[in-house]
């Protein structure tokens, strides 16, 4: 099992613990459909995410990867998030428009990472920004 | 690939084709989380199903597979339906409710697969049934 399989399911596990129905998108192969790697729903909201598992930041997302994010969640009708996972720490997700602009195209950075949302604000639906950071 | 596999991407592309977003879902192994074979959504409606292929009627559905697949549509938001693929006939989609009781499970007969909504129906949202069948 690759790495970031575990990451994937121990986040679709904590989702249903937090009351979501989550499931992990396979790749979709010759398809090539714009596809998240999670997608979750409880009723009332719709999340979709990219997740990323580094070992260290700045952790670089490229234009595609994260225009499939935005254009999959438009069409489902899904809050895109970038769900980052570093080994440690727990994780943050991070909605595409905190994303820093790159030469190639989009990095998330210790200032992007830290104003994430955590777990159970995500959860929750909290979207502003905590004061404290 | 098996059989199962090349239906459900043919109806996942269907899906796309018309206005939704849709994804395959992968067993879940030993998550056993109760999981549909297809989620897809536009932005305004959200579909979770069970894809059953069969080369004839009648088909036989568990109390299980039905009883994840309601339990997932209730906690992710999803109308849940039974997508049935006949080789040579169209596919057609059934509503829970009504499919039929048998001794251990529930099936899908003649009668109820002809009460079924064809694709267009399904993705127009109509939910009556259709008066000449």
């Amino acid at each position: 099992m690759r790495r970031g399989d575990r990451y994937e399911r121990e986040l679709v596990r904590m989702l249903w613990n937090a009351g979501f129905a989550a499931v992990r998108v396979p790749a979709s192969g010759a398809m090539s459909f714009p596809l998240p790697d999670v997608i979750a729903g409880n009723g009332k909201r719709y999340l979709a995410m990219e997740v990323k598992m580094r070992s260290a930041l700045p952790l670089y997302i490229t234009t595609t990867e994260l225009e499939a994010l935005i254009e999959f969640s438009k069409l489902f009708g899904a809050e895109p998030f970038v769900a980052i996972r570093i080994p440690k720490s727990d994780w943050r997700f991070v909605h595409p428009e905190e994303l820093k602009r790159t030469r190639r195209g989009y990095k998330v950075d210790d200032d992007v990472y830290l104003r994430g949302l955590d777990f159970d604000e995500l959860v929750r639906g909290i979207t502003q920004k905590r004061l404290f950071e």
